[in-house]
């Protein structure tokens, strides 16, 4: 049993790390901090949590933290960086949800991110935490930087592609929908109920931050220049990711679907559909699982591929556990066994 | 590890035991029958679990079924009745989530649910399964008549006055409004979405099949005479039961909390909230919970309390698994420790 | 044609004003003013007007509204107060859609509303604006209090019998539920689509402001002391309110009916339904109307009484339009003869 | 003021346009039939409706109906092409919301549809609805094929690029959104709320039937031979459609954005956004409004174009309303002036 702290727990990812851990066989919550809620319940800001959690938030202390075996950060951007040197010299292993250490380039992230990058020392060491990909050295990484929503759902769709050199790198297109609850639980009149129900919108088309996050993930695995137009969109829902993938593709689709079997066969969390079938998000609600669909119409190239996953689960917390689990040898689906909440 | 079946799996309470006892450490399923969709797949049907589940729904065979050690009816009314002597003479236990067993008297069934009673011996025997008002007699039942929704969430907020015999019952009120999942799978125009979304209303209002059963369970505890005008309405969303319950009653709102506190201290799956707040439905998302308050307004005697429910799970499918382990022996919350699903 | 301002017009009554004034063929919006947005274009603010409307958001300047025959306050509470003896002064004629000039006795406003209340020379001269109530003094009135939008709906919904004198005051009780949007576009983490979306929940059960705005109303038709218990609660849709009402009494439901009929049979706005249907709020979005059902249960004294109507219009922006026309004796239907959007 | 007949009343592009209609200066319904609810009272199928319509459905009859001067048709595909002729001949008009008239080529009709075609005749004098295309025919047109609500938002999306012969074919993609009124009110278990609510999905990515509809519009335009692929997906909201087009394009944003502000200025019903704006579904509720905005991002060639509809009326009844206005030489805004209904 190990012992784990979580920085930020008041947001969306905070919460659902608790719900993830709280029957995991091997992993307990010791430290959960907030700055604005210190000293608060953790049910007087969850009340779904009321008579089942005997937590405070605390303020996050480096010297309480350090003794946590593993650390958790489900704070804002820049949070982080701060602290990830000296609990990792001082022997902690750190799971950081943020963007903090996705981009390996610090000028890169510096330019999307709007803010200076205070930990270059450790953009090379860190680890991007999609299993799928990097499961061996996830296993031995002191510093897992979790991946985005948008680039877990996109990145996946193209793997086979990806792995197979196979990708056709000039009309690569990314056309992906979020529930709401990825805007998290900040204050902005734009994600009130009475704006976003009944409503559907795209949103920063010019640009997104995922877009470099995505394009460095599928060059490290397919060793080609990728661009990647990408246009995420929000959908009047809570939970869950939708991504229409397009390339072109000479290939039969009964091939591609084959080489995706193969690729995904030994994985537990994602799903490749037969042939015929669409995923939906609903299918996925509370769960780790990626479902994938491969289609293509009579008279174009394109393969279409969706691609769906829980924003707050495979995009975040239980992508998080995963990689919990890779890094201190426990069974890759501990705490996340459960199905999906239909309907 | 007990063998279970589970009779019309088709239905959302169906899908919702299979997500319940997917890991519960001591039982298993091993027959899901289902007459429309036999030979299916059940991911055919479920497609969340894809890769998930190797089970196919079966015609319901007389034979097969007794050689479990509980049935599970999740059945349109009128079905469980049918077999229930066969399945019980032959040692199956069974848990009916259906009404065929609620109403302890045949004529009152019948004129509500218009047919006729085929198993008129079973009604006396059958325990109405609400662990909070029968656990003892509920370990030793062959047949539990599992509680419907609204009865649920309206006689758990209405216990401990009933227990205390202290409530009056000239002025009770059941103002309750339910996801619409409460409806079914049934091919319906009025329960589309484009009829229900952004839409709310009352139905009914002349008389619901769950104001007998709520009257005869709270007559039972309460050893009075109970009229209830109860008024059952839909919300445009898909899981939750918040019942709205008004009383008379001349005790001090403190008294009364205290009341209620004592009253439910030691049950796992009650909570009454802090004087102040106020429950939501989706504080009990896919969770066994209710969770219950108490308020009073300044120039009036109305005692109001607010009970909320997941229809799924507390109001069928979770409480049903929670009288199968009291049925069998098992530690009550076995498989129904999951956290709500928030947000 | 008049001239008409709206004092703050970035709220959802103001857009609503807009809308519903867009085609008013007796009326002509020149100012719309708000301090936050002061300089914008109104289709900055509001992007389904792109193209439409040529209006700027200005400064609120005493001068400039008093040139209009009638200026709309739609402002948080404490506004309207301090302008309207000098607009009335010169001329202007005033609804103001806020509490201000709502609760007689300026004691019971400041206990409710927590705010002094500046301006009690007026509170006698207002006419509480429920044009089925008051048309007759609101038809020459130069200050209007525009009723909430919960006392709408509740007080239609028992007028017949406070008319009547007939209603009995010891068990009145209006369980009511709203859409979001009567939260305002004001920044509160709790009315997020992620809090509310797939949620149910009551608040304020010891005590909402508009239960002393209700009883008063009632009070001054029945010539009776009211209590009433008020209990409202939050429905995940944008639009729409359902009150549903409880009082006690011994009449037959034909002959409730037939005093309903008779008090709104000449009403443009309040529509009863047939016995045995059930309103539902969706049939009133987007217009002016009230629709009205009532119910009784077999063995109950209890009749129940459905009342729905679109907090925005007959909740607010819709009934001022109402009242204008009254004041200003248009056809009293101007501007309000579109249907409901349905679905 | 012309007469106006409906046939197939009951469904949701039926009650469209009875609400479009009903305060039209220059048109009347005369006639609304449906063969299912022959005999009742609008008001019996359509509540909203109470007290403000006095109209019955009745059965289709050709003598009935060939006295009114126009005829829509809001019935399923296959319906309108059994009468057209008769009703032509007879001196009507009409305008049919279905796909029968669609496609001029009777063979893909045949394909797509998996019907015969049984009105060849009328295929080529039959003109195609959009009157951004066709205004000039229209007004001298008999009959009018109403196009489809996909084909609306994405060909008005293509369309300066289309006129500007300037379009490349090889790579134009519709990422298509669709609300779930789309899908009318038939019954099927996958429109139930507890299906769509808190879900999205794709469907029929292999090939859809709005398809050859674009493709053919497209090509008539832009006189090139169009291969588009066409992914839809369904929104958990009611109302709207959001198309998001890809093409290549070389042209700066600037000129394009000049392109398609030159070829919508004068129309009444497409409103081109300022550049870094996106156009939302809610901003177009209840209106016949196309929004469009144009974007790029900096490292592809991609443009991006976004255009979002309401599907049941610039997607269906208000674009019938339009070309009837066109028809019979009324002001084009007529009986379409009405804001969007926000929020």
């Amino acid at each position: 049993m190990i012992s784990v702290g979580i920085v930020g727990g008041t947001g969306y990812t905070g919460i659902e790390l608790l719900r993830l851990l709280a029957n995991h066989p091997n992993a307990q919550v010791k430290i959960i901090t907030s700055r604005t809620e210190s000293g608060m319940q953790v049910r007087e800001v969850y009340p779904s949590l009321h008579g089942l959690i005997d937590l405070k938030f605390s303020e996050p202390e480096i010297d309480e933290l350090s003794e946590c075996d593993l650390i958790f950060f489900a704070t804002p951007n820049g949070i982080a960086m701060k602290s990830v040197p000296t609990l990792i010299s001082r022997g902690c292993r750190v799971i950081d949800l943020s963007a903090d250490f996705r981009i390996k380039d610090a000028h890169i992230f510096e330019k999307w991110y709007e803010m200076e990058h205070q930990c270059h020392d450790f953009l090379e060491q860190a680890v991007y935490g999609l299993p799928e990909i990097n499961r061996q050295v996830i296993s031995s990484a002191n510093l897992v930087a979790n991946p985005g929503c948008y680039p877990t759902a996109t990145i996946l769709g193209f793997l086979p592609l990806l792995k197979n050199k196979s990708i056709k790198t000039n009309t690569l297109i990314a056309d992906c929908k979020s529930g709401v609850s990825g805007a998290g639980k900040n204050l902005n009149s734009k994600i009130l109920m009475s704006e976003l129900s009944e409503n559907f919108r795209a949103y920063n088309v010019a640009g997104h931050r995922h877009k470099p996050e995505i394009e460095q993930a599928m060059e490290a695995v397919s060793e080609k220049n990728i661009n990647l137009t990408f246009v995420p969109h929000l959908v009047p829902m809570i939970r869950g990711i939708h991504a229409t993938l397009y390339c072109d593709s000479s290939l039969h689709l009964s091939e591609t679907h084959a080489l995706y079997y193969e690729a995904f066969k030994n994985e537990n969390f994602v799903k490749l559909l037969p042939l015929g079938e669409h995923p939906e998000t609903a299918s996925v609600r509370g769960s780790n699982i990626c479902q994938i669909s491969l289609h293509k119409q009579t008279d174009t190239n394109s393969l279409i591929i969706l691609s769906v996953i829980d924003n707050l689960v495979k995009g975040a917390s239980g992508q998080a556990v995963q990689n919990m689990n890779i890094m201190f040898g426990f069974k890759e689906t501990a705490g996340l066994d459960q199905f999906a909440l239909v309907p």
